[in-house]
């Protein structure tokens, strides 16, 4: 069987996670890693894989089945993602959740003979299937999404730009009597601070005063203003000990009720040692079904709502069914 | 807009389930309920919804948009699910796992101007789902099932077969230690014994041998021998009072690794009042994708597997991208 070409678009945390995801595969293989870096300075675990410029990158349309895009939604993706669907498949984990109908629309507008899965990871991804799949079983049910405990890279970004901050991260953790309160199948209402709290480590600059740090960070708007904040003073050696790796996770849970009244509870949750590693091995999985897709013909863009979940899964119909259903 | 006309061949607990479901969505409608006993023998909380035999279902072809099949698996689907995919799109919850690719082969050999998804509910159903999501996301890792804390009709079936049992029921109940075992991420063996333990009550005949009635129910082969058995004896007044309900649930996990040994796992988890009323639940929005596939002409036996999640929805793919991605 000749296996699905996977080419990587952005060298970072989550392409490397690709790279990994793309070899626990059995049907796919990695054609090459596409970097705006000097190729030369990118060091892949695997030497043979080729390391190009990804203004060449289109040169390669015919060696390449899918494309995963891992550059960043902010600033790249809204250009990578139109550009790139012209030319190949693509899969990306666009995560800007209010400008997904826009820049869907964009993606699709150039993928008229390429398929585009938009969105993919966890959150949007998984958590989206779950709140999806929730609601349509339980149409009066209400629902509630958690995150944590696991590193939030924007509110890490945010304390290190605070004058002073040598060093930062930032664990976003579910409260647990919200969560307990949520599975009584009562249906609270929770306010933004009783479902989630923030906690921080700092290194600070030498002579940096650690009460105005503080304070700045607790009292930042969106960020931080309306948690419960708790901010911890540490040194380099405990930084990079214990809060160097990228654990995340979270839950999406419904409930409603049927009949007279009846309770029933649905829960999905994430636990990640490594959220860029997880987030790959979703997109890795999309891969594989945009190409599926797309040898049917079925171009434009997609989200995680419009594929069968068969597209997903190396196993042919006949297998899944026979083992999984 | 039209509402979905549903109807409904079997009028059980599923039955009822089903039409409080179609109650519960605003995109569809029960038009009638087909029965093999006297119509007037049926007394359903709505007396507006037409009661209608069975063998006068093929008359009303015109007026059902999918029929919604809650006859049991073990003798009636096998022949009602081709019979009525000949004429009508249906939506069944045939649970007889190792029978399903020869039930599916035989639906879709009906199904040729209708659409049929078998094996719905939520184990074949949403189990199913996440078995194969879990392993498309995570390929290396290893999956497990749990089912309950709840009551299980084959085993509280057995129970009541035996001599001197007048009421029984049976609680199939997942043991805590591999519950946690699996969530440490280690992908453990597991034994039969060790993942599932079943409490029995029993309302014994007066005068009845109970010690016999416990030893025959603990040593019953394939329902009780290889499980740690409780056998509880209560009087009528507990039975009807504690356990008259139909309480299930359950849980996937999936615990895989990725890149150099990170844990990822992967959970979702049931927590019903009613079985019966949730599989119903589920059912119905497989019936709303069973109208929307024949609307597009997609016809043939589907699974779980085939039908993409915007089409469970009530939502238009526009509002599901805007509001849940």
């Amino acid at each position: 069987m000749n296996k699905i070409k996977v080419g990587i678009v952005g060298y970072g945390n989550v392409g490397t996670g690709v790279a990994k995801a793309v070899d626990a595969t059995t049907d796919m293989e990695l054609t090459a890693i596409f970097t705006r870096r000097a190729p030369q300075s990118i060091k892949h675990y695997n030497p043979d894989t080729p390391i190009i410029s990804i203004d060449d990158a289109l040169s390669m349309t015919n060696c390449i089945d899918v494309m995963v895009l891992c550059s960043g939604s902010a600033t790249d993706l809204p250009t990578h993602g139109p550009h790139f669907a012209k030319m190949f498949n693509i899969v990306d984990s666009y995560d800007t959740h209010a400008k997904i109908p826009d820049y869907l629309a964009k993606v699709n507008a150039t993928a008229t003979q390429t398929t585009a899965i938009i969105s993919t990871g966890w959150d949007p991804g998984l958590f989206s299937i779950m709140r999806s799949l929730f609601e349509s079983v339980l149409p009066s049910g209400a629902e509630y999404t958690f995150w944590g405990e696991g590193v939030s890279q924007g509110h890490s970004d945010a304390i290190r730009r605070v004058d002073g901050v040598k060093h930062a991260v930032q664990y976003t953790i579910p409260i647990d009597t919200a969560i307990n309160a949520v599975r009584s199948g009562h249906q609270p209402k929770l306010e933004t601070r009783e479902k989630h709290k923030r906690e921080c480590f700092v290194v600070a600059e030498p002579g940096a005063d650690k009460d105005r740090i503080a304070a700045t960070i607790k009292t930042m708007p969106n960020y931080f203003a309306d948690y419960d904040t708790t901010v911890n003073f540490i040194d380099l050696d405990d930084f990079l000990s214990n809060h160097s790796g990228m654990p995340h996770g979270g839950m999406v849970m419904h409930s409603g009720n049927t009949g007279a009244g009846n309770q029933q509870h649905m829960e999905f949750s994430l636990k990640l040692d490594s959220n860029p590693e997880f987030t790959a091995s979703v997109m890795v999985a999309y891969a594989r079904a945009a190409y599926r897709l797309a040898q049917e013909g079925c171009f434009g863009a997609k989200t995680v709502f419009d594929v069968p979940l068969s597209y997903l899964s190396a196993k042919d119909r006949n297998t899944l069914i026979k083992e999984l259903l």
